[in-house]
């Protein structure tokens, strides 16, 4: 008979639209597969998963269990273990085997591990080795100086450097200062203004050097650990030579002009962006030439800018295009929109993506959003938590208490195997635009920076946490992440295990004050009986016995390490 | 390009186990569909949802709108109008319509209203015209002395009469008064154990009389508007002709004997359940030619008998092969167990069936329940709420105070389009087995009842209840149940729309005391404008101005209409 046992509501099964594509995944990574099964009266029922090797081999069958009694919803986990396009199916079974039904094959994709995991810097390039001269005219930094700044990068343990567009800066409505319309001679343009009579997407700005730096650049770059993350971002300025070759790529109103960028409340007057209905095809090939370009160079990784202001299709088509030929090739999504969309960017192929992260600071929000992204949607969107950008200072980080800025890296590099940070965070840059903005005062986007690295820094502390994240694969992982209750609102704990790695992470959410509470570790989700807990903190290297109700206090002005524990515990 | 605005997360859509099977419908109803569709940038997107009817034309283009902004998700309601199977799929497009994406098409089946609407009464036809003799003997009623009984139920306005079953019953192990097991001569047995020497599920009990007799009750019920249900219980008596004829049907243990039926806690001693894994082909074979003979006899409806406890495939391919012959065939599922296989029954074809309603007795209990079956399974899963039956005297009537069963009434026959009710319910009878049991005392599942209809009787209200439902075709439908704040936890308050018919319902469920509160109606919810309405209340038939919160008062010691109001709005 056939659906002797009907199978229902199989997940994680991730649609592109109406289409089936594979569950996210990297080559060693747990997944937790669950299925409703019912059986007519009162015999057992045997459900299994079997999980499929990219060769088509059977590797595992897994007993699920009842997951909550009652439900007759099963779950069970399953591990890949090398790279691919993996499958798995459900089984129902009687006892005595008989009996069977199974469901339908369901795609799992494991990925390079940069898919998922890595900690991101990001610098301008024409920053690092900016010169402040006599005269108050800044000399830029270039490829060759900023070589120079890739140990620093090294020293706090990133593994990835994103660069924000390196191509030639157009001249057309080029913006001045804090995004003034009115530039003078020296103000260097904004990078996602791209191309000018120089070249286009697949040219190097002089002022940075050649291409020949570049290469230099990366391969400096990769000796010391660091991949290189380019901008990928599909617009132009209308001094691009797409704009004199390529009209077709283009909205022209009825005057003969063409309209420039808006991503509403922000304008864009120096930039045009593609109309990708006029010759979808010839864009797609562009855009492949391009990215095989620098792909050529030697990245593997693009942040792409605005995915969400394009066609969903579009990236659904180029980044499997690329994908096929470069497996290892991972894009990030820098789409802070509606949730539909991101989740639609995801599913269409997208590796990663930023998110909300910059914006949930309560204990509440903190606890919902890790949850979201760590279980409701892990199957098919990638968190990288970002604590700024050059497009973000967020209201909390204003005060410039140093608190708050080692709080959210430690929030960010322990809650998801992905995190990210903007350059200056570490120096505690603060200074909004005006009071209620949350935009950088004199932005990077329009000048450069000629910072001071010898004041204060946050580094030790980015390194730490890097280095930690480094030593402990339960960090390097998305889907085990887990929230703890505790009786306070302004302390937050959480943990991750990863076979025998077990992480318990408390952080102080107050940057002014200590807090002191309870926290009611649940032994159901750590995997352990329930008993006291040998725990080492990586940052203080204390080792405590941590009980069932583990009291906790937590003071922001100790120094060194002001704001939580990272605890390791002996298995 | 295709996907240009991709297409998520279309509902409702209904799959038994992996396979997609039509959306629940009558020939008149309106289904909500939903769909998210993204679209990048800032341009508007207009998403329609297209309706094709049973012979393939497109009747209907309705525009979707976000029904919470930022959600990117859409809806709409769409109407069938004509029994069979209806397809919808979603349309998004760019305003000038030059672009396009299509999702592939999606079933509606649309069937008889009984499928969907019906007063539901229940009795034993032994019981009816059963005489009480002076040596204290009973005479069995027949369906002779039966069909007097009809106009007592045509007078309470039930559309359907159930019958428990009507075939010979066995002697083997036959049950006494009470479920014990020493029966007498006198005891009739439990109808549920089918067959004996006089034939089985095909037979009808010669204590009842003829098959010539039966044949005249059902066209005496048709006469006076009532439709008959019969019961379908695969399975039978030790005695049953399946026994001696068929052992490939039954599970033989080692010592030659087959084990009785289970449904834990309950025992039945005096049940063969079936084997299906033996002879499904014969098994179902029969079950349709059993079938197919009572619908000769004009028999349209079927409670099915604890189908829980037989393969729902079983039911997939019976109900599917009955209803591909006869459309009109309604099986109602008794099955009272785990929330996934009431569903999985509902997914494998049952139009109806029985529900938790009987248990749900606080505000908050009958709100989620409600709100569960009428928005969140109605695609799927059609309640019919039964105040009691024959194996449940729920805790609450057991009190016996009238105000409790009016109350339980108007719930049931409110809150759904489908609801039930057991013969002495009206008589308000109440007498537990034993204190902490929700089984009747002297159950007339093991005796003949010979009941004092002269008794004080609720059957007028209930007359009245049946009454308003079919002057009002609000109270006909499902999926229209709306929920409305009050500020008592003891006064519930919903509505039903359908086109220009507006139902509001405010109940007190308290059967003691009165109680008094204000009911904040939802306008958006009944879609008028927020303004006081003029409403007729049809179970007093006073007629009120009522403020958008309403202030209200209901006492269960007010005669005739103790416990609520059935308010009929002017438009």
């Amino acid at each position: 008979m056939e659906n002797r046992f009907p199978i229902f509501d199989v997940a994680p099964v991730v649609y592109y639209g109406e289409e089936v594509v594979p569950v996210k995944s990297i080559a060693e990574e747990s997944i937790n597969v669950r299925a409703t099964v019912v059986r007519e009266g009162h015999d057992g029922l045997l459900v299994e998963v079997v999980l499929i090797d990219p060769s088509g081999v059977e590797v595992s069958r897994t007993p699920m269990r009842e997951f909550w009694p009652g439900t007759d919803r099963y779950e069970a986990e399953v591990r890949t273990n090398s790279l691919g396009l993996w499958h798995f199916y459900i089984e129902a079974l009687s006892p005595d085997r008989t009996l069977a039904s199974k469901s339908s094959l369901y795609p799992i994709f494991a990925e390079n591990d940069l898919a998922l995991i890595g900690a991101w810097y990001e610098f301008f390039p024409r920053s690092e080795g900016a010169k402040l001269n006599k005269d108050g005219s800044i000399t830029s930094g270039t490829f060759k100086t900023a070589e120079r700044s890739l140990q620093r990068v090294a020293d706090m343990k990133f593994d990835v450097l994103y660069l924000p567009p390196i191509h030639p800066i157009g001249y057309a409505f080029r913006k001045g200062r804090n995004n003034t319309l009115t530039p003078t001679e020296s103000d260097p343009g904004v990078p996602w203004a791209i191309g000018n009579n120089d070249g286009g997407h697949d040219a190097i700005n002089p002022v940075l050097g050649t291409m020949a730096d570049f290469e230099h650049f990366v391969k400096a770059a990769s000796k010391l650990g660091i991949r290189i993350a380019m901008d990928f971002a599909l617009q132009c300025s209308p001094d691009h030579p797409w704009a004199k070759d390529h009209p077709e790529w283009f909205t022209i109103r009825a005057d003969g002009t063409i309209a420039y960028a808006e991503n509403p409340p922000k304008k864009y007057q120096d930039i045009y962006p593609i109309n990708f209905d006029k010759d979808y095809a010839g864009m797609l090939a562009e855009s492949f030439r391009v990215l095989e370009l620098w792909i050529s160079k030697g990245v593997k990784l693009f942040r792409v800018d605005n995915p969400h202001t394009k066609p969903v299709q579009f990236w659904h088509e180029l980044i499997a295009k690329v994908n096929r030929t470069y497996p290892d090739v991972v894009f990030l999504s820098e789409a802070f929109t509606r949730p539909a969309m991101m989740h639609a960017l995801g599913k269409a192929g997208f590796q990663q993506s930023y998110t909300y992260f910059t914006w949930r600071t309560s204990k509440e929000e903190l606890r919902a959003y890790g949850t979201e992204v760590s279980v409701e949607t892990s199957a098919f969107f990638r968190p990288n938590f970002w604590v700024n950008t050059p497009d973000i200072l967020p209201f909390h980080l204003q005060s410039g208490a140093p608190a708050i800025f080692a709080m959210r890296a430690l929030l960010a590099s322990t809650m998801t195997p992905s995190w990210g940070m903007y350059a200056g965070f570490e120096l505690y840059e603060h200074l909004p635009l005006r009071e209620g903005a949350e935009e950088y005062l004199d932005s990077e986007k329009y000048e450069i920076k000629v910072r001071d690295w010898s004041k204060p820094t946050l580094a030790p502390f980015i390194s730490l946490l890097n280095s930690i994240r480094r030593d402990n694969r339960a960090l390097q992982r998305l889907r085990n992440l887990r929230f703890h209750p505790t009786d306070s609102d302004k302390i937050i704990a959480y943990s991750k295990r990863d076979g025998e790695n077990l992480i318990l992470v408390i952080v102080n959410l107050d940057p002014i004050h200590a807090q002191e509470t309870i926290v009611h570790w649940n032994f159901y989700d750590l995997g352990i009986a329930e008993q006291p807990m040998k725990v080492t903190d990586l940052i203080s290297g204390y080792t405590f016995e941590y009980a069932p109700h583990t009291w906790v206090r937590i003071d922001p002005a100790t120094p060194g390490t002001p704001v939580g524990q990272i605890l390791k515990v002996t298995l």
